[in-house]
C-alpha cells in the first residue's frame, strides 16, 4: 500500500518534524511502498497534486534540515470540508485520488480545521465502505486543542516568546526614566502562549509584571490602574497581552475608529491601541511590540522537546494506522511534570475537532492580570532543550522544495 | 590609577562584550587599581553614581554571561554635552568626579552622541591641563559611524535580521494565493541594516525581492510598480524597507493623516503604511512586520564575530589609553574579506563625532530597489559564528546587576 501525508493551517516550527516522523516510520514498514506528500494540504489530494517524498528527502542531512525548518515544506491551506451529506463532490475527488494512487492511509498534520477534515473524511470513507485509515497529527502554536496535554509547535513558540520577552526586558530597562512596554502575543480566544511568558518568573525576572489573556474580561480602566500600580514598584513595566483581548468599555473601537488616507480602516492591534492609551492617559515613555509571525516560525530558537515530540507523534500516527484505526487524532498524555514524561495515545477526532481548550482558572491570578506559579510546572518542560542547528553562511540552513517540483 | 567605563545610547547585543574587553584588559594591568562602572552613561560620572566592577563581575562564568547578555548592564543615557565654552558647569562636575575617584582613564562605549562626548570631554580636560585619557569605544546597530569599517553591535543585528527574514520567507510561502510581506527594519538615515538582508541571496533565497534604503528617493508609484513586477515572478513577494524611508509624493502623510479615538496622531511605521497601500491599490493578501527592538537585543542569535570583535575593541581601547592617547575613538580596519581579517586602530574623535556614513553607491541597484552582490562580501563576514549560549530553565541566562546596587 501507499500512504499520503499533508500539512495544513498556520505555520509552526514543528510541522516539518511531524512530517519527518511520518516519513521515517513509514520507511521502516515493509508494507508501505510510496510515501506521497500532498501539496497545499488537502488541496493536493483534491487536485491530485502529490510528490513522492522518497525522491525529495534523500539523506539523513535532509531529515536534520527538515527538523530545523519552520513552516510547511509541502505548503499549506485553509480549507474546510463541507458536510458530505450536503454535497460530496469534493469527497469523491478525494476518494478518486486515494484509489488512483492506491493510498491506504492518510495523515493530516494540522490544527482544528484539519481535525475536522479527519473526522469528516473518516466518516465518509467508512460510510462508502472504503478501507482507508485517516489519522490526524495535531499542531498549533495556540495550544487550544482539546484532550491532548499540549500541541506540537506550542513549545517552540513559547520558548521564542519567553526568550524574546527576556531580551525585551533587558532592552527596556536601560534608561533612568519610567517606561511601559506592551508586548502583543498571538492567541485569539485562548491565552496559552501569552500565559507561557510566566516561565520568566522562575528566572531572575519580575517581568512580565502584567499578563492579560482573552479568557478574562478586560477593561481600560482596570488596565490603567494596574499599570500605575506596577509603575510605583518598577522603573520599566512590561505587559504581555493576547491579541484576542476584548475591551469591555468600547468593544471594538480599537479596530474601527481610525481611517487612513485611503479611507481604509486601520487594523491596529491591541498593543498599539494600548500604547496610545498609556501615552494619552499616563503620559510616560511607552512602546508596543507585536511579536507577529516570528512567534510561529523562529526555528532558530525552537524547543528540542517540541521538535522531538512532534516527530514522535507523527511516527505514532503511522503505527496507529497500521493497527487498523481510522478517524483518530494522536494526543499527548502527561505522566509527570518533573522529571517530565508524556505518552502518546489516540482519540476519536470528534472529541477534538471544533472544540477549543482554554486556560484553567487556577492558572489565572485572582485579579485577572497575571498568571499563577501553578502554571509554571505545566509550561516549563515544553521549552526545554535546543537543537544543534546546522548553519550555512552564518545562518540556519533550511530545507525547501523547488516551486517547480510543487507545481 | 583607577579607570571608569560607561555605556550609552540605544541597546545592542555587543555593548556588554565591549565592557568585558575593557574590564579584562584593565585587570591585566598592574598600574590599574579600581575599575569603576558609571551608571547610566555619563550621568553616572556627573552624579558620582559609580559601582566597583571587581565586586560585580566575579567569575569567568559572569564574563561569559555578560558576553551573551544584550543591552547595557550598567544602564544607558541619551545625554549630549553642551559646548564647554558656553557653559562648563557639567564639565566641572565630571572633572570633580574624576579627581575624587582618582580616575586616570575614561572609556565611553556608545554611538555618535557618545563620541561627541569623548571629543568635548578630551578637549576640555586638555584645556584645563588635566591628565586623563578619554577613549571612545563605538557601538551601533545602524553601522553609520564613519572611519570604522563597521560598528560593534551591527553584525549581531544583521545576523538577527537575516535569520528572521529567512524564517519569514518560509512562513509567507505556504499558501497557494499570491501575497506581499513587508518587513520594516531599523535605520533612520542609513540603510546598512536593511541592506544586510541581501546576504540571503547567497543561500537558497531569491527573497527579499525588493530592498529599499533611505539613501534613495522612494515613491509610492514606483513601489507599486516594483511590487507588481515581482508578483509576476514570485507567489510570495518579500520586501525589506528601512524605517527611515521618506515618501516623495506625500512626504509625511503616513505619520500625520490618521488620528485615533483620543485625537492622538497614529504614528504607524512605513511598513504598516505600505501594507495599507498594497491592500488598497493591489488588493492581494498583504502583511507588514516590524522587527522592532528585537533587532538590537536578540542576543540568542548574536554573531560570534561581532561579540569577539566587540570585546577586542574594548581591550584595544585600554591599551590605547595606556599608550597616553586621549580624545580617540577605536575603529576597525578591514584587511581582507575572505579570509576575513580586521585590525584595530584609533582615530581622533572629531573625525567620527557628528558624521554619518551612508551606503556606497555601488551597493545599491541601478533601479534603487535592491542591493547588489558587491555588498555581500562586506556583510557576510560580520554575521559568522555563534556563541555557545549558557542556558538556564530552557532560556539564555542573562547577567544583571540588582537595581538596588545601581541606586
Amino acid at each position: 500500500m501507499n500512504i499520503a501525508v499533508a500539512q495544513s493551517g498556520g505555520p509552526t516550527c514543528a510541522i516539518n518534524a511531524s512530517l519527518v516522523g511520518v516519513f521515517k516510520e513509514s520507511l521502516k514498514e515493509s508494507s508501505i511502498d510510496a510515501i506521497f506528500g500532498s501539496v497545499n494540504g488537502i488541496e493536493g489530494i483534491i487536485n491530485d497534486n502529490l510528490v513522492d517524498l522518497k525522491n525529495i528527502i534523500l539523506s539523513n542531512e535532509d531529515i536534520e534540515l527538515l527538523r530545523q525548518t519552520p513552516s510547511t515544506v509541502l505548503g499549506s491551506c485553509r480549507y474546510k470540508l463541507k458536510d458530505w451529506e450536503e454535497d460530496d463532490t469534493v469527497y469523491q475527488k478525494i476518494v478518486n485520488c486515494f484509489k488512483r494512487r492506491q493510498i491506504g492511509a492518510f495523515f493530516y498534520i494540522g490544527g482544528n480545521d484539519s481535525m475536522d477534515t479527519v473526522k469528516k473524511l473518516s466518516e465518509y470513507t467508512k460510510q462508502i465502505g472504503m478501507d482507508i485509515k485517516i489519522i490526524g497529527i495535531p499542531k498549533t502554536i495556540d495550544n487550544d486543542l482539546c484532550v491532548t496535554d499540549h500541541s506540537p509547535g506550542f513549545g517552540s513558540a513559547a520558548k521564542y516568546v519567553a526568550a524574546t520577552m527576556q531580551e525585551i526586558i533587558r532592552d527596556s530597562s536601560v534608561y533612568s526614566m519610567p517606561s511601559v512596554t506592551i508586548v502583543e502575543i498571538m492567541g485569539r480566544h485562548a491565552g496559552w502562549l501569552t500565559a507561557s511568558s510566566v516561565v520568566l518568573h522562575t528566572n531572575i525576572e519580575t517581568a512580565p509584571h502584567l499578563i492579560y489573556v482573552p479568557e478574562c474580561e478586560f477593561s481600560i480602566e482596570s488596565f490603567l490602574h494596574d499599570v500605575e500600580n506596577e509603575m510605583a514598584k518598577h522603573k520599566a513595566v512590561i505587559v504581555a497581552i493576547s491579541e484576542g483581548i476584548e475591551i469591555s468599555e468600547e468593544s471594538s473601537s480599537f479596530q474601527s475608529g481610525v481611517v487612513d488616507s485611503f479611507g481604509h480602516k486601520y487594523l491596529s492591534g491591541i498593543g498599539k491601541y494600548l500604547e496610545n492609551v498609556v501615552r494619552s492617559k499616563i503620559g510616560c515613555k511607552v512602546r508596543s511590540i507585536e511579536l507577529n509571525v516570528m512567534q510561529r516560525c523562529s526555528s532558530h530558537i525552537c524547543s528540542k522537546t517540541d521538535i522531538d515530540e512532534s516527530e514522535q507523534i507523527g511516527a505514532a500516527g503511522v503505527r496507529c494506522a497500521l493497527k487498523g484505526e481510522t478517524g483518530k487524532v494522536m494526543v499527548f498524555k502527561r505522566v509527570n511534570d518533573m522529571p517530565y514524561m508524556v505518552t502518546i495515545d489516540s482519540v476519536d477526532a470528534n472529541k477534538i475537532a471544533n472544540f477549543e481548550k482554554y486556560l484553567p482558572e487556577n492558572y489565572i491570578s485572582p485579579a485577572k492580570n497575571n498568571i499563577t506559579n501553578e502554571a509554571i510546572n505545566y509550561f516549563m518542560p515544553l521549552i526545554q532543550g535546543e537543537l544543534n542547528i546546522v548553519m550555512e553562511n552564518g545562518l540556519p540552513k533550511h530545507f525547501t522544495i523547488k516551486e517547480s517540483v510543487l507545481k
